[in-house]
């Protein structure tokens, strides 16, 4: 089978994978009969092409690498993000813009449109997740087409897939982890000495903190995976705002340096607990003990702890993840969209 | 859609299954549309049933419960196990008869026999996926059958079905973990001042060790776990034989509490790894820093750590697992295997 993609934004993840799709092309040949071409690729600020034929990744790659826009590579006018889903001939849109927290605008119409003009739709964008995730799965079910966002929870360790695919039958009762990245370097850093501005610094300098680093640091990102996860795998939505939330910024150094001395350890902890007919969630600083599966998550890496009512705890820890990490998410996606 | 089920072996794990479906028959109907009877169960040594109409599970576990025969169960004479599989009317079958680690005998021969049959082969046993995963599921392929084991290592945790549906296109370069929960609560048990001796008498008094606690000790049931996951998921044909293997009666009480003063542990780790066209594969006790993610698995818990070519590390954790874990697993294969 041939499939025709649209890749809307194209940012680090997005480029990413369009390297995963060059790398992957023979493998998901021979391993999965599925062939492919890019017809369509809608940057922010350097551009859009539509080539129907397909577009050539490696010229586009490097058109990008030395500054140039996207727009020598078509002839189509292109007026914006809808224009561009409308008109790009694909079967599967992989939606990367920028997250929306509060909204989940404008990927959720992004999505919804696609999904409307028969395409797949894949995102690593939370903001659709936490804010429309029943209405795009009940379209995605009419059109007889999938709506799927590994890489939005732990980059493309797969999550939602291990519920939908490998745990029938499965309740989910409660879940804890540490879920966001830079909160968890920023106090592994402080940890070795460095003041939260340093770290922050030191965060920013590798290109996981923003410039703006408060949706991290006061547990916004980490409020919106939770949600997510609640959404999704408890089948009960709920908001961001929803979730009980305190950031790190009252964890000083010397808080830090006296958890050390006791052999302890600050970590922003993630948790969720089925509880009656609702579900709490919270985002909170909490002091582990060595014996905590948490205790040794250090820098970028990730955990997360399922206890469900058939297997007790299951626990997924996915270490030193990067944007190839997240492309393979959307990958993954891909290749199970088409082939269930 | 119904099923009929046939029960191959009713140990602890059988019973713990019988008891899961019938607390997920419910559950079954209302989210995958399933119902199922069970029309056989096959015993080691209290007699055999096979009822087309379905047994009364609750009838059959407290016969036996009270030490009873399921022979008053039923009307047909059944002369043995193959006999079982031919006269069960069954779209299912389930093998939990007593694994054989060097000839994967006779459960190869009931698999075998229930695939001819066109039945769906499922088994919590070991020894048919080292001794004869291609030719079961070569035959399963060609009959349009499934053969499924997920309950073979880690319990029910989602380990084969995790390789099967969520990493596609992920090629596993190499593995490390505790896959043995005996030989770990035994070292658990050492840290804590018991001999050797004594922690394997309480591993058997809570029925986790045989009489014969060898195969346990001297590692050659994390060999053969090892070898069921190189042979599925790096598909690669390995023997438990081919496994280089060392086992824990080196550890003495001594070794461990000289450990324990440097802050380590010592653990029973399975490793292989891919390399070239081949791939080596181990079962050796390591001395483990606080730092390594095996370090804080105590007692029956497991790990598995797995490094692909697009994920980097991810692991999987299946804290305090029992019969009911492994009861679950075969949960999953059924619903799986009838749902895809």
């Amino acid at each position: 089978m041939h499939y025709k993609l649209a890749l809307l934004g194209f940012g680090n993840v997005g480029r990413e994978f369009a390297r995963l799709l060059m790398r992957k092309e023979a493998e998901l040949y021979t391993r999965y009969d599925t062939t492919f071409t890019v017809t369509g690729i809608a940057t922010g600020r350097h551009g859009t092409a539509i080539n129907p034929a397909g577009l050539d990744l490696t010229r586009v790659l490097a058109a990008l690498e030395s500054g140039q826009s996207l727009d020598q590579f078509t002839n189509l006018p292109i007026t914006d993000s809808l224009d561009f889903i409308r008109k790009c001939p694909a079967e599967v849109l992989f939606e990367n813009t920028p997250v929306n927290h509060a909204t989940g605008e404008p990927a959720i119409t992004h999505l919804r449109l696609a999904l409307e003009n028969n395409m797949h739709a894949i995102t690593a964008n939370k903001g659709p997740v936490v804010h429309a995730y029943r209405e795009l799965t009940a379209l995605a079910r009419a059109k007889e087409r999938r709506f799927f966002f590994e890489s939005t929870v732990m980059d493309g360790a797969p999550i939602f897939s291990l519920f939908r695919s490998t745990l029938p039958a499965a309740q989910l009762q409660s879940l804890r982890g540490v879920l966001n990245s830079t909160t968890n370097l920023i106090l592994t850093r402080m940890e070795n000495g460095e003041t939260f501005d340093q770290a922050v610094k030191y965060a920013q300098s590798i290109g996981i903190a923003e410039t703006d680093p408060s949706a991290d640091v006061d547990g916004w990102d980490a409020a919106v995976k939770v949600a997510a996860l609640v959404t999704v795998l408890m089948d009960t939505p709920l908001k961001p705002q929803q979730v009980e939330r305190k950031g790190i910024r009252e964890i000083t150094r010397e808080k830090i340096a006296a958890a050390k001395v006791e052999g302890k350890r600050w970590k922003l902890v993630c948790s969720a607990r089925r509880e009656g007919g609702s579900v709490t969630a919270r985002v909170w600083p909490e002091l582990l003990f060595p014996n905590s599966p948490m205790y040794n998550i250090d820098g970028t890496t990730s955990l997360v702890e399922f206890e469900t009512d058939v297997l007790g705890l299951l626990s997924i820890v996915e270490t030193d993840p990067g944007p190839a990490t997240t492309a393979y998410g959307l990958l993954a996606d891909f290749i199970n969209a088409v082939h269930k």
